[in-house]
């Protein structure tokens, strides 16, 4: 298997970038191709022990830089390390890309050269939110801030083979994220989705409330990317804010190493989406991940072992799979969404 | 000062709720009337001691139960114990009303009875929401879930006036809660209501994030009722599940006692919402206070001096003040809203 990684993506390309990439050669045993400017790439690469892994590099000069605008910048810079490396996979030369940022040039090359999937229009974020509820999985988390009902319906789907992937969960629970339980409780989308996800063949349950993601009572959570992305935000912010607060409460309780690790393990819980370093983006007709910008080689590395996992498990097919089936069922055809 | 009280509301009435109001009584200082079955209250009545104190009862043997559609159940039982309760603020004979449940029969007959301050159409849900961020309000927590951008700046009012009269703030900084921190970013609601709150004549420091919640970077969040509903419950349950978590971790290593006070500490900054026992209704056009229906007798007191803090800060003429004010700024007449 070969993966392909922008060598100029991130905070700290190329330095931590090609470090995170030999460490996951070895690591996941695969093959990687550095898409970036040749020499500054090999010399970065000389640094480490690169014996019985398979690390190419093609050269390009051209790279997106944070602050740019992605779209504008991706027709500026045709050959753009993001694009290059995202159009191995088109041809068949690689099996995945991997991209630190800027996050809207990863996402943008993958949309233009790959495509989403037939019946989604656009990528959804995703996946496991909170450390208190490991098999409870949100879709979408702020990729999608105003969305349709059948958009609703889409991360369904996606979050259900995420739940069956990712988290071997057979036949996932889905619900819609919600102010009451019974069905007619809460806003015109919600109530609008209600009656597409009972028909749509899925493990519907019906309606949560904000207070049923801690306990986990449901595997898959659909929400719109704007109350997904301010929940996750927030979960972030009140974890650092009461681990902060904690430790003033027991600074003079209890030993250093019982509070610190207390705290990071509160942290790691309330943090999750971000701990992950990042992801596959769902829905792209390809394997394309995302790594946070301000990635080290630890997550980067992870972020290559979560993209040999996407190829491994064949996400993609399984996507839309299970597309095809929810949407005959709803009698929906693709082509129309 | 004089307080009506239905008598026969929430899930412990009228035991609880006669409890609460002799202890109000004494401890606010102000004259109850309770409304409800005579014998019953009366004998209720007579198990304390009420030398000094001025409590009347009105009688009517009708009364909402749980479970009932309310406004179905306010067009049956005309003499309904809310429903008198409410009117005795109507025609002068009380300052304010409480009820403790039905919620939709203490909202309802606060609609029908004393309506909504011009200008707003809908009853506005919020307050303190947590600990943490004790000088941060949100607006809206519930009661409106589907909202038009004039309804934020609805929220955004009633959250200043809340700020400045309950938190002493003489100038609360006003924010919508979004996204991403730059004008644009947001759902549609979101973005069509900045510019109306830029134009406000508030103190609108533009967009936060669920970031900035717990850090209390605002004054007034604003947002709409399913958002802030969801994020309520959220944090209850966050609250209640690092507590039992955090229990666990530390029962071998702190003193019971420690681990009391740091759980009660957490819970209470968690679940403020629920703390406060409940709260004025905004925008009626008279004071009409909600407790929570499962009150018991300290959450029944409690509520009735936030009744008496209301009428005495004057709470509706500010709101209305506030009201005419901004929406003269914007050109905006009370009567097109």
């Amino acid at each position: 298997m070969k993966i392909a990684v922008d060598a100029m993506g991130g905070d700290y390309a190329p330095e931590e970038v090609v470090k995170g990439v030999v460490i996951a050669a070895k690591e996941y045993d695969v093959g990687i191709i550095l898409v970036g400017p040749q020499a500054r790439v090999a010399e970065e690469l000389a640094k480490y022990d690169c014996s019985g892994v398979a690390i190419e590099i093609v050269d390009t000069d051209e790279y997106l830089v944070e602050g740019e605008h992605p779209a504008y910048a991706l027709r500026q810079k045709r050959k753009a390390s993001i694009l290059v490396a995202t159009k191995l996979v088109k041809e068949g030369k690689a099996d995945a890309v991997v991209g630190a940022g800027p996050t809207g040039g990863v996402v943008g090359s993958a949309l233009q050269v790959l495509g989403t999937v037939e019946g989604i229009s656009r990528p959804v974020v995703g996946g496991a939110f909170l450390g208190f509820a490991p098999k409870t999985v949100m879709m979408d988390l702020g990729g999608n801030v105003d969305c349709r009902p059948d958009q609703l319906l889409d991360f369904a789907i996606v979050g259900t083979v995420y739940a069956q992937k990712m988290l071997n969960i057979q036949n996932p629970t889905v619900a819609l994220l919600s102010v009451g339980a019974e069905e007619g409780k809460g806003n015109e989308i919600v109530k609008a989705s209600y009656s597409l996800l009972q028909k749509s063949g899925l493990n519907f349950i019906g309606n949560v409330e904000g207070y049923d993601i801690p306990t986990g009572r449901a595997n898959v959570v659909i929400c719109d990317g704007f109350v997904g992305n301010i929940l996750v935000k927030f979960c972030e912010s009140l974890g650092e804010t009461i681990c902060r607060w904690f430790e003033d409460k027991v600074k003079e309780k209890l030993p250093e190493s019982d509070v610190k690790e207390i705290v990071d393990g509160l942290l790691l819980a309330t943090n999750l989406v971000s701990a992950s370093g990042g992801g596959p983006l769902w829905a792209v007709d390809g394997v394309a991940c995302v790594a946070h910008g301000r990635s080290r080689f630890n997550e980067i590395a992870g972020v290559i072992g979560q993209a040999k996992l996407a190829v491994k498990l064949d996400l993609v097919g399984s996507l839309k799979a299970e597309l095809v089936a929810a949407r005959s069922k709803l009698n929906m055809p693709l082509s129309e969404s």
